[in-house]
Formats: C-alpha cells, structure tokens, sequence
C-alpha cells in the first residue's frame, strides 16, 4: 500500500472536483490501485468553497508555502490557472521536493523550459493529463501505448467552449447568441477570449507536440486563428457540401518539419472528428503500426477534469514514474504559407450582376482553380450576399494574397472567411 | 534499465507484427520507457514465418516447452488461438514462474476462473490489451483512468468484421458479397463464424464486465445474436430514420443486475458510435464523473494489434503491477426478455391488401404501441414485400411473443427481424 499525501493549492472548479471525488471514492481507489490518497491541506484566497465543502480549520490555508513546503505532504496539486502565481507555487514546490499535478496548460506552454530546468534540479516528476482534453485519457494513452510507435499527426477538437458554439450555430444560432447559451449551460467562462481566438487550443498543441514528437515549441510558433469570424451560413453551407466546421488543433511532422496550427478547418462527414458535437472534445492521433487512434470525451467540467487530476495522483506515485515536460528537440516550423490544401472562401459582394465575374477573374489570375461555388442568398435580408468558394488545392499563400486583391474590389464586404479543407489522414 | 526477455509462442499475424515492431522501435522504446526487450526465443509449428522473418535456428523451436521452461525468459507471449493448446501453454508459463501476456479473448472469457487459480498460486501477473479492440488502448485506459470512477455502463463495436459487413451492407451490397468483399480486404478470416453470430463479441463483453464491473460472466449468460440475418434493406430503412445498424457488445449494471448482451441494434445518428464504420472498432464507457469516454481505432489487424501486446509488455514489467482476470463477484445476471426498448421489427409479407392490418391487429391484442410503419419495396422483385414497424417502448418479452403469433401466419416469411433501439446512454 503506498500512501501519498496531496496539498490542493486552487479550490476553484476543478480543486472542489477533486476534493469530493476523493471524498466519495477513496476507499475504492484504495482497493484498486493499491494507494491511499490523503488530502493534508488545502489552499485557496477565498474561504468560500472550504465552508461549502465543511474543511476544517486544521486542514485549510491562505498562504500556499504551508502546502509547498509542508514536509508530510508528498504531491502538489496546482489548481490555480494563470501563469505568474501558479508558476511561483510550482517552484516552490518543487524546489522543496515535491511532485506536481496541474491542470495548466498556458503554465506548460509558456514556462515550459523554466519547468524543465526545475524538475532537472529537484529530480521531482510532474503530471498534467488534465491539462489536455479535460476527462479524456490522452496524455497517458499517449505515453503508454501509442509512442510504442512513430507518430505522424494529431489532430484535436480541444477547446469545449468553441465546439459548443459552433454546434449551435449548425442549428441556425448566430455567433454572438451560441456565446451567451454556452454561458448559460456553463460551458463558456465569462471571459472566453482565450478559448474562441484559438489561444487556449494553441496551448494544448504545444503541451501535445512535446508529448507526440519530443519538440519543443512556443505558442508563438503556431498559427492561431479563431472561430469568431463564422457565421452559421457558413456551417450550413460547409454541411450541404459534405462538410462540418470544427475548431482543430493540428500537429504533424511533415517534410522534416513541425507543421502545427489552430484554425476552424472544414472535414468531412466520415472523419472521425465530424461526430464530436457540443461540449465534447476529441483527440485523433495518427501513428505508424497503430493507425488512427481517436479519444472522446468531456474536455472540461469540474467533475471530468478533477478525474483526470486523481488518474495523475496514482501515476505519478507509480515505481519510475516519469514525465518529462520541455527538453525536446527542435525543429524547422513548416510555414502556413506552403501549406497545400483545398479552401473554403467566403466573400460577401453586392449583389450585382458581374460582380461574381471580376471574383473568378481575380482568382483565375492567381491559378487559384474552382470546385465549386455557391451563392446562398434565400433568407439573406441585406444588401450584400454571402459567396462560397471552394478551391482546388492549392498553398495558403497564393490563396491568400488572392483574397487581399479581392478585399480591394469596392463591392466585396471586408469579413472575408477562408478555412482550409482538412480531410481525414489515416495513412500517412 | 529494465530488462525484460520474452519468448513469443504462435509466429502467425499478430506475433510476426510483434517481433517486426520490436525489431523496428526496440532503441527508442528502450529509450522513451527504460525497457529493455529481448525475444529470446519464437514458437510456432511452422517454419514459414521463421523463414520470412529470417529468424536464427537458435532461436526457434517447435516444442513451446522450450519458452515456458526457459529459465531467462521472463514473460511469455501466448498468441497461438484457441481454447486447448493455448490454455496448455498459458499453464505451463505461469506455473514455470513466467508472466503472460495474452491477445486471447476466448481462452480469458472460457477458462477465466482456471487463469486465476494459476495467477494466484505463483503470484504471476497477465495482461491482455490486445484481447478487446485490437490496437485501441481500452484495458490499460480502464485501469488508470476509468475506475477511478464508478463505472455504469459500456457499449462497443468490437468486431471489425461484422462492422466491416455492416458498412458495405448500407451501401447496397448484400451480406453475402459484403462478407467476401471482407475477405478479400483482409478483415474476415476464411471462417468467420464466431464473428458473425456474435460470439467473438460475447468473449469480449466477458472480458470488459469483469474489468469494468469486476464481475464474472460466462458467454452462456450473454444473450447473443449475430448479423446473418441483416438485409442491405434493413440499413436503408434504418438510415431514413435516422439510425445505423452497429453490432453491439453491451455490458451494464441495471436493477442491482448485470445486463449484459450481443446483438445488433439501431444507434442514432448522434451517437459517437454511430460513425465508427469500416473496420474500425470503438469503445463507448460511461461512468460516474468522468461521463462518457469513446475510444476508437483499428480493432484487429497484424500492427495494430502487435502494437497493443508490446505495450503490455512494458505494462507488465512496471513495479507494482497487478491485472487481474476472473476473480470477480457474482451478480444476477438481468434478462432479455426484461429489456424494455423501442423496437425496430421486420417482416416479409406477401403483398396483398388486408394483410398488414392483420400484423397489427397482432401486435394490437400484445399491446404493443407503433411508432411508424413503412414499406419500403421500390426495388422488390419477389413476391414478399418487407414492412418495417417501429413500436414505441416495450419488453422484449412481449414484443418476441407477438412475433411468435405473427410468424403462425401464412403470409409471413419466416425470417422476421427484431432489433433494438440503443439510446446513447450519456446521463446514468
């Protein structure tokens, strides 16, 4: 029986997630897993979730060095979010010899060196299957079965938040709208600027791409585009084409390079990741021998993420242990610019006769070659009228210095949408 | 460093993908998890594979005695099929101080309880990724993830031959071609009986109730029904109403009972299962906390598969691990004729008027309510016409009965279809 005393710095969501799953399941993890998990002390600034949970005094703090540094306590568990306090409590507790479980994926991202450096020091272990994904095993499946073998691609809907508005606005739900009922169902934080400019899904494609490839990347690295320019015509046009619109994060070695964006990318009704709807999240991972490997689930929530908290308590107390963070190599950064694919192009013009014309002209000029194009103007009650291009293949930068010729023409709005196709790589 | 030598018993498919994954990955599994794998030496009655794979004289044999009695080897990989043999060699392994890694889900679902006397006796460990979905992480992801949380319920696609089928079948080919065309893909063996009426998937349902429920089952106590009688027709229909048609492996607790069952049934289009098509296999586990996970990917085949007995192999040589198999406790098992579903009946009538007032005037004195009815028989070219009924919730007792008295009339073909409506289970 091994004995692992936890102090919880954070007693937000997932901090009472984990205090009461604990509560309720101790003895049978106990039994399970052969190790006994006690909660010596929690921290939080507020006293208003330690009264709802009825902590006693004796067990209860403001002051997060009576965690870090408590000698009885053996793992911390940061549960704070941010980057500059919960990097401080990370150190401290660190260099005071214990283990650290976090659930911070910017922490990850943005510190990740500076983390490196300090468990490379202490010779301390770190968790963070929370980190990404929420509930969803994928850290640990990743580490325990798929780098068995080469991984080519991941590909991910990580951000709940996003996926849930973007499943509303399937249903004819304008952007603005799909929002405020994602904040009502508690899907949406009030602040929910990082999660919809695609920053937060960026965060988890660098924790991600350390863990897939061993690379070492910045979230300045990735290019990062978010879901607030669509609009529910264009899921509706994207579906009568064959098509959903997701939000992925996207990591693959291609050419000898690390290809790894966030952007909203069209894919097809058959790829695996088309079903993920609502607050579900999903990891697609590509890897030689394996193939396509697809984990879903909840990517947050209180109960789901405190789970995946306590899945890192019983790891990281396991006999050699060992999860590095930052320390990989590096690699060139693939360029969205030579990025080869189809593209979905929305322009809204006036709608005027030859309009339409002087648009193909333009693109034809650039050898941008059509699939099709839709008008769907039946319930547009302005002036000007949403066009859909699709593309052939062809690289994001011709695509897209097209599009800047085109945002010069008089008759064309300046909100110009253009996603690319993303069809399902289950081979390499 | 571990070290850890194995003899690999059975070079068919899945062992020359073993020893090719290792000759391939041995320096960086060695390196990404400190495990050191030697094949000491390979077992086969056949010398072909040896051959193809150029394997040392000295270190083959056709006597499995040979591996089980070595005294370097460590653990023994049993992947030679079957119930006889297989449990000779499993015995010999485990009662010559050997662990056992196995990918035999019947040998687990028929001699379970004998595998554990042997467990117990010598204190040696087995594992069995690779019995249930091929290369998709399932086994380990309920171990270290999953049971954290109380488990309610499970729901899988876990023959990729009768999806294979399946997926062919709702694109017009009858289950005849679809079967040959399986075949000749590689995804059905030249004897695919086990597949196709369900039985491989009893084995598999054994295997997750004991993991997920830790309770013992034998096949005998899952009711089990396979494709065989599914028509291309049947699909269509489905499809127009929403719902594919997927063989299921259930397993859950209902009622304080264990309700547990293979057969085919219409999932909606919204359930993460409903997408999983081809060959691919998927998992669907709904627990407490953490909700509803899906873990999707290949479900056979020779790397895939190979892929999930080598991460057993680094999972069994960790301290402290322990998997155990049937050592379970009992639980009464809850009966079909209880399950209370919608119900999705076809019958073959010969068409003439009056008849079909006749099927409900039946299904009418069973109180057995209809949803919809719908004859579908554009493309008929027999005399019998298939009508579709879909009734509104019910015991499957009543329902079967009812089809009892309807088979009795003369103008009905003897080959009726009753299916049940899954629901996504996503709340207990």
């Amino acid at each position: 029986m091994k004995k692992v005393n936890i102090g919880i710095i954070g007693l937000g969501t997932i901090g009472s997630g984990v205090y009461k799953i604990l509560k309720e399941r101790k003895a049978e993890i106990k039994k399970l897993y052969n190790v006994d998990i006690n909660i010596l002390k929690c921290c939080d600034i507020s006293e208003s979730t330690k009264r709802k949970l009825k902590i006693a005094n004796s067990k209860f703090t403001k002051d997060f060095k009576k965690i870090t540094r408590d000698k009885d306590i053996h793992t911390v568990i940061e549960l704070i979010g941010g980057t500059s306090i919960a990097y401080k409590v990370l150190k401290d507790a660190i260099l005071n010899g214990k283990n650290l479980i976090t659930a911070n994926k910017a922490l990850l991202a943005e510190r990740g060196k500076d983390i490196n450096s300090l468990l490379n020091k202490s010779g301390k272990r770190i968790a963070y299957e929370a980190s990404v994904g929420g509930g969803i095993p994928v850290i640990g499946v990743i580490e325990d079965s798929i780098l068995i073998n080469k991984i080519f691609s991941f590909q991910g809907i990580m951000n709940g938040t996003c996926n849930y508005i973007l499943s509303s606005m399937s249903k004819k739900i304008e952007f603005k709208d799909a929002l405020n009922a994602a904040r009502r169902a508690g899907f949406a934080e009030a602040n929910s600027t990082l999660d919809i400019n695609g920053k937060d899904t960026a965060h988890k494609v660098v924790v991600l791409s350390k863990k897939c490839f061993g690379i070492d990347l910045k979230s300045k690295d990735i290019f990062t585009q978010g879901i607030d320019n669509i609009t529910s015509n264009d899921l509706d046009c994207a579906r009568n084409l064959g098509y959903k619109i997701k939000l992925l994060g996207i990591g693959r070695i291609f050419k000898n390079k690390i290809d790894a964006r966030v952007h909203p990318a069209l894919i097809r009704q058959d790829n695996p990741l088309a079903n993920v709807d609502n607050e579900f999240n999903a990891i697609l991972i590509n890897s030689k021998n394996l193939g396509p490997f697809m984990s879903y689930g909840y990517g947050a929530g209180m109960l789901p993420t405190a789970s995946a908290v306590i899945s890192d308590i019983i790891r990281i107390s396991r006999d050699g242990y060992k999860s590095d963070v930052h320390e990989g190599k590096k690699l060139a950064i693939f360029k969205i610019d030579d990025l080869e694919r189809k593209f979905y192009l929305r322009i809204e013009l006036e709608d005027k006769s030859g309009n339409l014309g002087k648009i193909t002209n333009i693109l034809g000029k650039h050898k941008i070659s059509i699939d099709k194009i839709i008008q769907n103007n039946e319930n547009n009650k302005t002036k000007s009228v949403p066009v859909i291009i699709l593309t052939k293949k062809n690289r994001f930068k011709i695509v897209n210095k097209a599009l800047s010729a085109l945002k010069k023409l008089k008759f064309v709005a300046n909100n110009p949408l253009l996603i690319p196709i993303e069809d399902f790589i289950w081979k390499k």
